[in-house]
């Protein structure tokens, strides 16, 4: 950490900071200029609260030079985490996986349908929710564990794998068998209580980007599970809350090059949430590949326009299939496998 | 909800939105004009999913006219909300209320010194946080039910009542007896099963705005609660997530006018997390006095500069002393009492 | 226009709704429904101001329903517009046009050198800016018309058109004959007086979105353009201010299908500015282009180090070289030519 | 500045960092941790484009120590500055000043009928719109020169100053005998030739602050017009663009009391455009004097709903009366006049 006084510090001010710094558990080296003093900390700051720093008299600005975050950091695994998963499927190598299904499970016709084609047009997951966040509380809540139930049979009868959000942890155990990835929703990205839980699992975690989270803290909520022991993390970009209106968030592609350049965890793109719109997700699913996503997590129905939940994101399965046969060309030309 | 078609629309696509509104529940009134048509749904649509008709062929737009909540709105008790507490202090009246203390609970010999001043400075709640939600899972985490309990014994010995963060529905049967209001952080304004919960308990709870929440969703949020019989939800604006990085989030000060015209709910002004910074609190506090708070959320300590959390933003006692003869002039300038 | 009425709105209070919109010209047609009565206004709206209805009497909401554009709008020309220049170079027709150059126009070597080598990796325009914006007055503010001589001598002796920044009504004459194509800079993109004096121009123009501009606010501003005769407009995507600082802007990629399909006019993607980083530079641009954008604008700079602004954001060379046969397969992937 | 080097960073890029400090013009003084090296500079470094030290190899992060303004910063002027008018009217002082008029002039009735209300209210300062930016190229454009005639005769027949917003330099010499003050609006807060020119203007500049400006680049902006010799800058938050669509703006009422740490100028609060709903005006100019505001800039209008433009947001003279003894109280209440 870096301690900039102001020019008209006094020498006590500065020993006042120099002590705080100390108690903090930092060693500090001093630069003395002609207008300005410096301070570096040096040890272990990644625990401290700078912002204390920031309002002791004399101080002008307090900047943390080591990254909050250690295991998620690209140093940690400069080699990058591939995420394994039973059937041989990895994430975060070589081959761009996608991820496909109803935005909620709703009865078993549409979930044995939609594995079907989903398996059929080279998907490796089937996602779909059990349990759904919904802001108002009288919209649909989810079937529960009897749909994830349905979800895990249908997916196993056509050699799909299963991801599906995880909203509380006494839901934990009831999912653990029925699910080969836990997914926590960006409303959650944040509940530290749910993420440390996870940490404890062993089954991958697929961890959403809150709607107004930055890339840090992203990373660091990543860092709750794995400082627990569970390393299987997958990051995922699914838009975040902007003043533009013409899209229901706003897809922040360049979040996938800025993820591989500071951590090493794979990241998937969510463009069905990232956009809200369904014309849009095939153009951001190929922008999201190009630019270096690990996987696409898309929402399909096969009768879309009466999906009992974000029906307008959702693709019909013919748009599916045509979206595929795009991303086998985009994957090619990134030099990836599909 | 009202339906815009595009110009060009043809009669097949105006017939399958109808047939799909109908099928949804509400009535169509039907207006064509010389280039456009428009179609007016009628009925109980607060439950539907109008972004599912935007993507219908040939529609261009689709409104909500009528307020996606019922409970929370303005129209279901137009005299405002009162919430009364235990000792005859009520937040909603003539009289604005102050609730202070540490951001974190740390030991007896803090809580019982700040419970003292608040009382003196004529304060009515003291506030301290037992569980402690962090991004960094390597911060500290707070003391829990112990740590509660030393808070209640110092604010029923000083006449004070009591509100601290519940985040986890686990922690709420031993919370309930050490709080007279339970918070619920701006973390947690999505977290849905949390808020039914709450709805079941009939103790008061202070609902924050999401760092990303429109008012809208924080009414809705307000809505779970109050959907399961649990009246007594009192809001609180503390600061939403900007590109402005001068403070720590900039406090939306028209969310109290806002929600005075939208909601019966009495509002919450939190300048402590608003601003981030300790010489931000009182220009804050008062400014959210002026524009119509109904209580004021402030963060203190014996000793800021060493709060185990939010120090930057901790007032000195002193401090804390001059912005409550500050805001008693503010309060009577604008009506009220104090 | 719709205006909804509230519940409880007298007839008193829907007559005067009503009287104002014919003020405005507008004929209505009434719903009066068993809750809540609606006004459809029918007629010229898109000069009207709504706002001025949602604050009368009785008034819920009022949205409007016909687009406030009408030239850029893509009913105007339904199959796109396609910009031609001098040497058989357009823009929004199948072939993906890159336009490359340094950031400021610095002296005759940098940009003869640049000029040679976005030609020999297929580039077709040279940019570079004469006139600079810079927050600080402090910074080096461009060499003016003797810099956009030099670049257009580069130019033309490599086969290369120009585009360059006006900042100012009084630049145009002088820049006139050295540019085949006037840029318009994020914060002049509500210069309303600029655009309107480069309608009068017959020589397209690039103009960017501004830092904080909605789609719908760039397509308005296009429309400035336009109405003074000039259609020969180019939209740019170029990244909007959010909160999220791990990148200088976040590149809005979804900009180019929404666009597309508001709109008839091309759009360019300008990942330099998008991302301030020149390592986030291939991988935006690529997904640029995989969404559909029909035109790349990147900055590149012979000593890209020592470029006198935006350095941290300018290609070196090389990488200018390898990006261009990145996009070349992109470009394939998503049915365009190179 | 403050060069932190990554941990690995081998001693010749730490080399090549300095030699490119030094190049800068800047002073280096280097501390070498056990894991990390880090390079103060020290000297002119207002000037330096920080950026390009970002991307140099081996670098994690570089800060900013020293400000980038220099006359704008509060050291300037520690004791504030106080723009002082012809009539004996300043602000910055202690008295809290109001302004008030039109959004734009639209005929003599209208602009004589508001100057006497505005007198009689307690008002300083005329204000009205004689050139008006639009989002659309339909809407009305203002009267022009004529316009402002007509309010500056009955602003002085009433001893009112007057304030109107330029939009060209080529509008300066005509407006200056016809205006005490002039006013940048949001949208040019960046138009950096039009801030010069105003720097060699001997009258007043009342600078908005843009819709997505950070406080720091409404302060170098301020720097421009004082750079030129012209110290009477009055800065303004009129609100800023966020994801929250219950208001116009999000006016940020923070950054009164952060304009006043950072700097010495005077700084005016507009709640009309800050909040664009009437209802929200007189909570707001409220919670703005309670927060430390200089002056008041506030739409009204004889015959509001009618306005040509801002009709939502514009007064009606009652309620103006209303907002002016208001205001009185509060200025009273944190030690202002009025």
């Amino acid at each position: 950490m870096i301690v900039a006084m102001q020019e008209l510090a006094t020498e006590d001010q500065i020993d006042l900071v120099i002590e705080a710094m100390v108690d903090a558990g930092v060693g500090v080296h001093r630069t003395t200029g002609a207008t300005q003093t410096i301070l570096a900390g040096v040890g272990p700051t990644s625990s401290v609260d700078l912002t204390k720093f920031e309002v002791l008299p004399g101080v002008l600005h307090v900047h943390r030079i080591s990254s909050p975050y250690k295991l998620a950091g690209r140093g940690f695994r400069p080699e990058g985490t591939v995420v394994e998963f039973a059937n041989g499927v990895s994430i975060g190598g070589a081959r761009v996986v996608v991820m496909a299904g109803p935005c909620a499970i709703e009865n078993e016709v549409q979930i044995v349908e939609t594995a079907k084609r989903v398996k059929a047009a080279g998907g490796s997951f089937l996602r779909g929710g059990a349990f759904k966040p919904r802001s108002s509380p009288y919209a649909f809540q989810g079937l529960g564990i009897p749909g994830l139930q349905l979800m895990f049979d249908a997916a196993r009868a056509n050699g799909l794998l299963v991801v599906s959000e995880v909203m509380e942890i006494s839901q934990i155990e009831a999912m653990l068998p029925l699910v080969d990835c836990f997914q926590v929703g960006a409303r959650n990205m944040q509940n530290f209580n749910l993420l440390r839980e996870l940490g404890q699992v062993r089954k991958p975690v697929l961890l959403k980007r809150g709607i107004a989270a930055t890339i840090e803290e992203l990373l660091l909520s990543s860092e709750y599970i794995m400082s627990g022991g569970n390393y299987d993390v997958i990051l995922c970009e699914r838009g975040i809350r902007t003043y533009e209106t013409a899209t229901r968030n706003t897809m922040d592609i360049s979040a996938i090059p800025v993820v591989k350049k500071l951590s090493h965890l794979p990241i998937v793109a969510d463009p069905s949430h990232g956009t809200g719109h369904r014309e849009m997700v095939a153009p951001m699913a190929r922008a999201a590949v190009a630019a270096g996503a690990d996987a696409i997590l898309v929402e399909v129905h096969p009768n879309a326009d009466k999906a009992a939940s974000d029906a307008a994101q959702t693709l019909y399965l013919d748009q599916f299939d045509k979206l595929m046969s795009e991303l086998r060309v985009i994957a090619a030309a990134v030099g990836r496998t599909f």
